[in-house]
């Protein structure tokens, strides 16, 4: 059957509250600078009250990712987990009013909408403190069995093996998408996420994945290595297309014996790296999902991540579709 | 007693939920441009669910003022009603993370916190949607005698006078403030505002009010006039300071027979007018809390303004002590 959708997303559904501060500000508070942290309810209350003032705007890996596919003119739907409170109703509102399908319930009890408090540097670069809140408990019953079987692609997000029932929830969409000839893509997420799930992921991937997202950090941190080279060179033999990231250096696709290197695209101001992934991987989905060549696919990848770095927050401000003509 | 607050800023505690949107769609939706409309729940639901992505960000034109004030290095507190929610909470935050003062409790019951829904439009004019939520419910006991009768000058928003019962608030806090020999502000917000409380409002401004912000519809409006120079002249009667703002034309100020006009600050790009009257509000309070003469108060508030309109939100993105530099 003809896929009725491109790509659907997995992942945690979060709202990002995003400051603008000094430099001193990541070192003097003991941040992760440009990494993914998780943190408690107690530790989002106490770091948001350092926090200068800010603004707040829908995030989410995977689901700034299936933003982007909308915005380049594709179809897209999410799963993810909010509550039914205010933050709750501002992401559900952002993802549908962006054309993407969202229809998980909200919950009526446990922890609130998760928020990621960000910290953006002068440098551009973003740091990311996360309560997941409620977003960690997407179960399996979550995954809509009918909206995966209609998805040419199902993309999951790495950050959403920190939750152990989300695990679950994973596993359950890349076996429904099999199970229906569909393609299945994994984003590595973070290095410390890597980090943390190193042998699974290997499984994983081997196992289960068609094509996989790192940057430069998170597929070194596979193969704990410094060498890109190599990483470039192991993950080959295990992921059938492996789509990996070097920010301004633009990215490199390898599958099986053919390796693609494509420049980044030209930006005048970057301001704001949150988001840079999420959107590489919107253009290069989209591509994919339509049966583009890898050169193809990381071009679109790369012109989406230019538009997000020029402005604070991690969605499109203007149409990509109308930037990709 | 020297004053220990320059401004104490009493008003509407909002969060803006802010979008772009394209010019058609304030007319498709029967929206009142460029005015601020009073909307139930329903309507806030249903507005919302109309608009484009948006951010949020901290408003409430008093509160604006108040963060202005702060930015600028002056000593300012806000009074004003929040729930006990994500948007009580955020605007709290970012409140006092401005350096602005703020020790009303949070309300645990009643409709939650209020949201403004903001469209700008590509004339960077801006249409605002209120839903006030729990800030209708600022009564008098939310007037902190203390704190107003340590403020050089009480700063109130005329939008307030939308709720009965602050109403009262307001006219405690006047009452408090010149019982100990304070000075007495009112900006009248808003043109269909003045429609609804002229009469009101006339004697208010006689009885109670030494400083008066209007700009050129709203001050036409208090005298029923098209010709902004009969205005003028009436309001000088009335109330011992005007400050009347003209958009891309500056400002005048009148007292008793001297009368200033003041050039607008140059702005290279205007991106959205949110926010342009509640900073130069701003700039003239901060200058009139510290006795300087009209002519320099003007000044201060075209700085204020030019900064915010050259910016999504109404809320200052750099230090305006260091602009006044």
């Amino acid at each position: 059957m003809v896929p009725s959708i491109d790509v659907v997303g997995v992942g945690n559904a979060i709202v990002d509250v995003i400051s603008t501060v000094p430099a001193e500000f990541i070192e003097h508070h003991g941040l992760a600078k440009g990494a993914m942290t998780l943190i408690d309810a107690d530790r989002a209350t106490s770091l948001y009250e350092l926090m200068p003032p800010g603004i707040e705007s829908s995030g989410g890996s995977a689901a700034n990712t299936a933003v982007g596919i909308a915005s380049l003119g594709g179809r897209a739907e999410f799963l993810g987990k909010v509550r039914d409170d205010q933050l709750g109703a501002v992401f559900v509102h952002d993802l549908r009013a962006a054309g993407v399908a969202f229809d998980v319930d909200p919950s009526s009890d446990g922890p609130p909408t998760a928020r990621c408090l960000i910290q953006v540097t002068p440098d551009a670069e973003r740091t990311m403190n996360t309560f997941l809140g409620i977003a960690a408990f997407l179960t399996p019953n979550d995954i809509d069995e009918a909206v995966v079987a209609s998805a040419a692609v199902t993309y999951c997000e790495g950050y959403l093996w920190d939750a152990e029932i989300a695990k679950a929830a994973i596993h359950r969409a890349m076996d429904i998408a099999h199970d229906s000839d569909r393609r299945v893509s994994l984003t590595l997420s973070d290095s410390f996420c890597v980090d943390r799930h190193r042998h699974e992921w290997l499984d994983l991937l081997a196992d289960k994945v068609d094509l996989v997202f790192a940057n430069e950090a998170e597929i070194c941190a596979l193969f704990e290595t410094d060498d890109f080279d190599s990483a470039r060179e192991q993950i080959r033999d295990v992921v059938e297309v492996s789509a990996l990231t070097r920010s301004a250096r633009g990215s490199v696709v390898v599958s099986g014996n053919d390796t693609w290197v494509i420049p980044a695209s030209p930006v005048d101001n970057v301001v704001d790296a949150t988001g840079a992934g999420d959107l590489y991987a919107s253009g290069f989905l989209h591509g994919f999902a339509h049966g583009a060549d890898p050169e193809r696919c990381a071009g679109l990848g790369g012109l989406a991540a230019a538009e997000i770095i020029s402005h604070i927050g991690a969605r499109p401000r203007v149409s990509l579709a109308d930037l990709t003509r």
